[in-house]
């Protein structure tokens, strides 16, 4: 994909990020959208896949994609019992292994479709008797055409190179169509378009605290449970707008190795999800304070009154596993605030395309 | 400055790193020892697990033994055809999910043996229907007295905080287990403990390569295939030692965001496996070297040739699948000696226990 021309804007708006922005601002939108009119259709695709009785699942993704099938791991696994795995995609693509995947759904998640690997595996996990589903923004893709089913997540064309409104799109397909597949009732999700409109409507007080992190040479994103996709990709979103190296660990992770990093000089950010995740985290976030760690915290409001900053998350009434989908949105912000204060574009990083073609 | 070597160390020896450096030195007598003495029990063990029949793989462990634990299931998957994935341990530790599992093989792997977290996550998988497997450093373990199958790295004792021969060991136990459960031929391991003692050898030119790190403040390690278990160790032992972040990348994830991260003031390390993973990273290695990185690579002759500096493996008649054993062994060294330079004991990173209690 090409970079937008400048025809593509208004002619008084050439400023940075401004591709990264708009995007972001969609996701609102873009939630109601998959609420309202994809959400019957996705359904549809979660009872004829049920149908099928799959018992082991299999993701399938790369990037912010792959955060987003480790949410659906989580929600497959918690929600549903169902043992799952991510693929090693190098196993098919590169060694060419053909696994006997009778019994098995393989999901794979895509903002473009297009990727010749992502294609390659799930065409090869078809012919060795998987189920296969594509969750893609591109029903014309490649991806869905060679899938058994599609899900269309409806976010519109993305053109900013780092991935934000594909990414809260993929996870509320993904929530649903988890859903679907128990038949489970998904009304909680019912708030959550105007809930983002207030975290997006609060991005003043993210560029007050983007400010702290002007001169971060690098920095350490944890979590825990439905939480920690959210900590890879805020990372991912760190590293590929303001190139700052963020290291996401699970909050276990990190006590077994990479705590010898944290001092007093390098930033923690936990992402804190209100429940069972949030409260596994906290001897991590002890151990973090302890250690003298500079911690901001997206969560709860005592736990940000705990840190050294945060962002209080608006989260009322939306079960743990929903939170993802509103916690990776202040980090989104911030990721642009950061770039934009270290006078960079957020709209095109350096050495990046659209649609990577890795084989 | 220089480190002494381990065979400068004598019992009164109070210099930093001397435990570490003993137990790197130990592996090629610790490789000999698992293939003349554990293969014989690690082939039963197989061979009862082949008697169930198992049809999906879950791996479970956390830091180093969570790298020993993908390098299985990247065997698994081209060698045996198995369906595999990784536990995200807080969906049962926290979570309370329990899967039905049914038909599935759970590995643990542990050195100690001890977390608590992976001892109630394997008791659960147990109770749950699985065929359960601890691969630990302790047969009087918890973890081993949990599981049905137990297999004994055969390491010995190990002080440093940073793991060496415990991954080595895991690694090769890992691979005859796999290979038992094929009925494979695994006389090639039979050079292992002879290249193993002929890298760490090398440790002066190791030494002198470090020097170039003694600065850095932040590093990318790559590989794709078998070798992206060792770019995942090797980041972590750089971390835990020297502080350095070190970020590890499959090669094909690192084209999709990363990258931009990458300029020619962030050093690269490559594991470059001779083989089919070393293939598949060719596009990898002409991008960075197109945006003029930094290239250390570990491999091939010629790939080191190519880059800016590198350390040739000795592989000779090594299978690919056996090359990560190897692999890691120049790194160690590197995290060793870059943390010698800069003044700081690898034996006790800052903030580390031996035993590390998640929950």
């Amino acid at each position: 994909m090409s970079a937008p021309t400048p025809a593509e804007h208004s002619a008084y708006d050439e400023s940075p990020g401004r591709i990264m922005a708009g995007e972001m601002a969609q996701q609102p939108a873009v939630l109601r959208r998959i609420l309202d009119e994809g959400a019957p259709r996705i359904r549809e695709v979660a009872a004829a896949v049920a149908a099928r009785r799959p018992r082991f699942v299999l993701l399938t993704a790369r990037g912010t994609s792959d955060n987003a099938a480790l949410y659906a791991k989580y929600l497959l696994e918690i929600r549903l019992g169902l043992p799952c795995g991510l693929t090693s995609m190098s196993t098919t693509t590169a060694y060419g292994a053909r696994p006997d995947l009778t019994d098995v759904l393989v999901v794979t998640v895509s903002q473009s479709g297009g990727s010749p690997d992502l294609v390659a595996s799930t065409k090869a996990a078809r012919e060795a008797g998987a189920v296969t589903l594509a969750v893609t923004n591109n029903p014309d893709s490649p991806l869905a055409a060679v899938s058994e089913f599609h899900i269309d997540v409806m976010a519109g064309p993305e053109r900013a190179l780092p991935a934000t409104k594909t990414y809260t799109a993929s996870l509320l397909a993904l929530y649903l169509f988890v859903e679907g597949l128990r038949d489970g009732d998904t009304a909680a999700a019912g708030r959550l378009p105007e809930l983002a409109a207030r975290v997006l409507g609060r991005q003043d007080e993210v560029r007050t605290l983007a400010a702290r992190y002007r001169f971060a040479e690098r920095m350490v994103i944890t979590s825990r449970g439905y939480g920690y996709p959210t900590a890879k990709e805020a990372a991912l979103k760190l590293m590929e707008t303001s190139y700052i190296p963020a290291l996401a660990y699970s909050g276990a992770d990190l006590l077994h190795g990479p705590l010898a990093m944290v001092d007093n000089i390098s930033p923690v950010i936990a992402v804190v999800t209100g429940g069972r995740g949030g409260e596994a985290l906290q001897p991590v976030l002890d151990r973090l304070r302890g250690r003298g760690a500079d911690l901001f915290v997206v969560g709860p409001a005592a736990q940000v009154a705990a840190a050294s900053a945060g962002f209080v998350l608006p989260v009322e009434g939306v079960p743990e596993e929903l939170q993802p989908i509103l916690e990776i949105l202040p980090l989104q912000l911030m990721a642009y605030e950061v770039t934009i204060a270290r006078g960079q574009d957020p709209d095109a990083p350096r050495a990046l395309a659209k649609v990577t073609e890795t084989r």
